[in-house]
């Protein structure tokens, strides 16, 4: 019992910040998603050279203020948790760090003149769209849907590499340089273009072999995207029954998630739960 | 029985308008159906110039006729109907709205410099075509269909999304203005391009590095493309079982559907269904 | 029996014909392929202008050979069957008549100066290609299952069309005419191209409104094609246990095809089956 | 007992190369594709001309040293195999060859002025790459699978051909040269194109019939993708139970593979299996 008071208001925090079950915890996700949002389409716009002459200073402005919120989002999420070191090196901790250096980062290297650099930089906030990532709870069943058919998945993948390396190395023989096929590396290319039926043009075969074995992978192409179809329908058809867990209970001793609807203590490391409704 | 016979001529209006269960009410949707489609070939063609500039006073005296038999249609459901509001906001209330106004709207502003607004108010005809949703019944299992998978299609455009944005990022970086990646979000109409297979070819990477991660892309939306294949295969094993209601009877009460075909009163306000049978 | 005996010859013609089951018939079936392949390649030969150049003789010999054989084959199959005109006004009656009839009707019409009518007629020797149809029993399979799911394909049919209609209309509006969006049915068309994924890229939205309108298209098209996969799984699903019938008995008398592999009467009209046998 | 002492140096190089239970198996095949990969990279590299022009030296020695130990191998290989000719004309023993011979070839050849066949020739070390499909194990279900749907995908096959000659000719005849369909073979090479959704552009209807007929064509390819999806979708189903087999026993006198796990002898000609174990 002592032990729960010690901590009180880092237990509070770590329920705002990691959780959504408390009217607190909402409205900082809510708070955190606008964000997250905002900053996503500050960096495009500050791209588009027309928006950024004009409105330059007030996309500076903006970024700086959601860098600072995301700054300190970062420090309390590591200040909350008991072990820090196992949140800074977890996907989400190392997304928070991604979404955060940028701007300290470019900042620091203005002065140089690796331009190219502090513009990479800059677009590593795009990254912060992963941060949404968190609050989409089903996305967990499409995820182990993909974990069970991996096998499927990379054998499919082999596959389309091996018809794309031999189709590119023919077409590479047959059409030579005038149609666009330079290289073997090139040439796979377009066959890649070609057997996912994106087909832009840029490289077109002009022969009518060509056009036969071009001709021959776009069939081929047309039918194996049914096996990617088949592997996903076949895995939703199992998957079907399987619930989703609706709570947001995170261990703020171990970050263990997926904790039972009525779960008082973490199931990994015996930590308690709910500090706020003690 | 005296509430009935008070309103004989209104209800019969709405037996004939409404539904498509008498003679007289088949004959009134084919004519509908007939002068739908006209007037869709009517707005197609004037917008043809060669056509246009020939035949601008056929196509202007067709769609005055077709516009006046609108209005009448319009004017019909409200009186019929017994909660008119109830029927002007509903989803077919808009658009029948909008099926019929264009044409005097554009009467109004013609003598004003508004040109494009005259055009665009004359093009809302087309959406004349929703008034084709009506005849068509088993649209609704496909509505539920979609329905039911609303949170898993929400994840997989989500990701889509996500996926898209981070390429087009990735891409603005590396290939730069030459090959047509001039901002981020032209980068990202890109990679959208290239991950649902369309790849007009009217931005395309030049770059070995950027071909590379358009390979990539290719093949993730090859593969993606079986998430709502599987969603939607799932869903109609699960409705297969399901019944579908072939009867038009609509309350001229409440405008509620999908009444028992054997049902006599609606089942929701107990207003009598069919008055000519009585 | 004295029946049987009156027309020998021409029943055992019409096995030869219509059936596979005796040697004979199946080298007529061998033969009749052969020909139909041989005048598919030479329509498609004679198209080429330098191989027609040079080898014009060849080719027009070669088409004669062909057309006298269609033309025996199509007299045959009238005087072997008893009821000559449910042959002639059948699906492969018809098909057998068109692929006879146009070198005789080329003749006809070569000193008139229609020589786009001419080479028109010439080239409605490909429909040959639909004579190989006869042979491929099974295709009746993926036509039960085409016929079972007829309603929700039209209504797939007449979604994409309503999204093409809109999506067309309101790019033109947008995009205008220097896009390459210079009437609505050509916008429509744009739409229908963009939709289903195939994007040549002769058209494409320049502006960047209509590079949104055009990602939600391509979105929606790369969902909706999930639409007919669904259909087609479950019909597959529901057919599985289906058997195929396998024998080539066709009634002399009828033409009623799929008789029980035992049968040694038509089932439709009592004819006598296989009069090798007897 | 004494059958099996004679020849324990080749059971045992047989067990090394032809199987992975070992340790020296394992690292024998780790070393093959790491091999097996280098080359294809080689191959690849050497068809960009910048590369080849810098690194020519390294590449052609890589090239050697890889050539000789695929010779080894080959020879190693056709050695230890009891049945040596059963080997070298089956599948792997084919491209074993093939991946072993081009160089020596071009080299043979080098002197004379056959430059092209000389390039062909080494080309064709690219089908290494198929030597790696020997260690993808779950490939066998996705085969039997195919083989299973057969009959299904030569009437799918057929179909699309059969659409494609239609309206390849159709194209050619309303369209006529100015658009680029200048021959039926053409034509049918842009109908397969826009029917797999491919959509290069290179060729595209610009009359408005061509369009409308480009339309329909592209609407049937965007739902007869649904077939081949079907079909394998229904395949997996069934399939879903099959299991896989997991150890890598290759009988030494016959080359039967698919041995069962606890398996002593050769289940097809009752040679022993584990020499190592004895």
């Amino acid at each position: 019992m002592t032990k729960v008071k010690k901590h009180t208001w880092r237990s509070k925090l770590h329920e705002i910040i990691y959780e959504a079950d408390t009217p607190l915890g909402k409205i900082f996700d809510v708070v955190l998603l606008i964000l997250i949002l905002l900053s996503v389409i500050l960096v495009m716009l500050e791209s588009v050279k027309s928006i950024d002459l004009e409105y330059h200073k007030v996309l500076y402005i903006g970024e700086w203020i959601i860098t600072v919120f995301f700054t300190l989002e970062y420090i309390l999420r590591i200040i909350t948790v008991k072990k820090p070191f196992r949140y800074i090196f977890s996907f989400y901790g190392i997304i928070d760090f991604i979404s955060t250096i940028p701007l300290y980062l470019s900042y620091i290297f203005l002065g140089t003149s690796y331009l190219l650099t502090v513009r990479a930089f800059r677009l590593l906030r795009i990254f912060r769209i992963l941060k949404i990532t968190r609050y989409v709870g089903e996305a967990n069943k499409l995820k182990t849907a993909l974990k069970h058919s991996r096998p499927k998945i990379l054998i499919f993948l082999f596959t389309v590499l091996i018809i794309a390396i031999i189709a590119g190395t023919l077409m590479y023989l047959i059409e030579g340089e005038e149609s666009g096929f330079t290289s073997i590396p090139r040439s796979i290319y377009w066959a890649i273009v070609t057997l996912t039926t994106v087909g832009y043009g840029d490289i077109a075969p002009a022969g009518p072999l060509g056009q036969f074995i071009a001709a021959i992978l776009m069939i081929m192409g047309y039918g194996i995207i049914a096996v990617p179809t088949g592997i996903v329908s076949a895995e939703y058809a199992m998957d079907k029954e399987d619930t989703v867990h609706t709570n947001t209970q995170v261990c703020s001793n171990c970050n263990e998630k997926a904790h039972d609807d009525k779960a008082k203590y973490c199931h990994s490391c015996s930590e308690v739960l709910n500090y706020l409704d003690l």
